[in-house]
């Protein structure tokens, strides 16, 4: 049955499937020397998630290309594209959870991988992920102008004025009450920049134009915001089994979140403001963007 | 002074500025958010150090060349490439230094990144100075196409294949008696790896046909592993005030060293052989290689 048919969730069972095949044959095997450090990089990425950036990736393609169907390098470069930010999520997570950073011994409902593998080797897995991640993007088969924009994207997505950097804002805000607009800044850097990387890979990969590449742009704002609200809603409204990682982890360490900023409720409005800016973004880009939409849904509605 | 009429010395003190101001402008300043985070960047990074990478970038650019003088597009290129593979190695000090990893309070004379700014910010630092590299690359104004190979080949040098993976091979190794071709594996991995990629980011920025660049990978090899004996040596014949780091760490940590695996009059004899096979593939490749040749001798000649 062709993708675009199926329902939302059995297009993501789909994604998610393939993008942990693609994942399972981008890194290197355990059996390549030394064989500890590729057995903790497959331990840290192969273990589940939701791979909502992978998600991204593919229904911005999906929404951009002008095509029903992507041309095959174009699926291999959104194939490409996904496991990079997949990769760079993945090594984020296990940098997070070593004990000079937020100290975490269960991820996904697992020993973390410094837990299984040593301090040591999970620095050093979470090192090489990121390399890999830039030489998937560097070997997407398509116009090597676009493969430059995207290198680009990730590089600075993925940085000081992006992803670490908010990570960076994140740990000095420890015990400190932030303003709201302070706490938008952090996670629009920390969680918003790979969220907004993931959807506009997408749409260099399938070409898109300017117009389409704002929309998408005022979308993956948006949605990268709300992502991080619903998960300050849930470490105080689900429990560690629902979620899988420690629950009330940032109300006990007194970080900073949207639920300490702006209360409960006051947190539960601006996730359904949000919702609508993404939902309104699409507009322009009609029925090729459904796929986006439905992610939106998807995250919003999300309880883990 | 035209560049080429400089001695050698002259010549590597020039370029040492020059890149150094390169970096100077390629790091965020302390100023931009997270300030914290861009101060421990610029630390590990402007400490000065010796700065073989970045020259052998522009020497092997300048033998590459078909004309005497660069373009400007491809100067700038090659200071992107030169501030690139600096950053991956300032990123990979970093993270050496770490207490989970070698657990060095003395790197270039001064106190290690995780001692003044703290471990978190140490590890966030390294983890943003990496895809700084991979954005300078992707920013370098030379044909895209260019740039792709560029981005493949820093990528792969810097990941569980080359770098990261020699580190994760030497940390397996501690307390071992390895092997020399083991040893030697380890060392073109951890150390070599990016020493070539130096060379070859300075050869594809020139545009270096297929001829001249298998005499600068012949040559990289041979001094990759030369810089690794010599570093070798130095840990057990060079005292901490000369060397600016601990002296002896190695031997002291058990590490297999060349020096434990042949004995240091069969390091040095291992030396000359590889400084002989460096200027030997440099042959071909005429006078603009005669810089290359020069660093082939300033790196078997240090004492530091």
């Amino acid at each position: 049955m062709p993708r675009r048919t199926l329902d939302f969730s059995d297009w993501l069972t789909d994604r998610v499937h393939h993008i942990e095949s693609v994942l399972e044959q981008a890194l290197p095997a355990s059996t390549v020397v030394p064989g500890s450090l590729h057995d903790a990089m497959r331990y840290a990425v192969l273990g589940g998630g939701k791979r909502v950036r992978a998600a991204l990736v593919y229904a911005a393609g999906e929404a951009s290309l002008s095509a029903g169907t992507a041309a095959s390098a174009q699926e291999i470069a959104l194939d490409h594209a996904a496991a990079a930010v997949e990769l760079i999520h993945a090594y984020s997570l296990v940098h997070d959870d070593l004990p000079c950073m937020d100290d975490d011994a269960l991820r996904r409902g697992r020993p973390t991988v410094h837990v299984k593998y040593g301090e040591a080797t999970a620095m050093l897995a979470g090192d090489a992920l990121q390399p890999l991640a830039f030489e998937l993007i560097g070997l997407m088969p398509i116009a090597p102008a676009l493969v430059v924009q995207a290198t680009q994207l990730l590089a600075r997505s993925a940085g000081s004025l992006g992803m670490v950097g908010g990570q960076a804002i994140d740990c000095e805000s420890v015990g400190k009450v932030l303003a709201a607009e302070q706490l938008q800044q952090m996670h629009s850097m920390k969680t918003g920049a790979m969220l907004e990387a993931s959807v506009l890979l997408g749409g260099i990969v399938a070409g898109a134009g300017s117009s389409a590449r704002q929309g998408l742009e005022t979308y993956a704002a948006a949605i990268g915001l709300a992502f991080q609200v619903v998960d300050d809603i849930l470490d105080v409204t689900a429990d560690t089994a629902t979620l899988g990682k420690t629950a009330g982890k940032d109300a006990a360490g007194n970080k900073p979140t949207y639920v300490s900023s702006m209360g409960l409720e006051g947190s539960r409005e601006l996730l359904q403001s949000l919702h609508a800016q993404a939902r309104n973004a699409l507009l322009p880009l009609g029925p090729s963007a459904a796929r986006l939409a439905e992610i939106a849904d998807f995250i919003v509605g999300r309880d883990r």
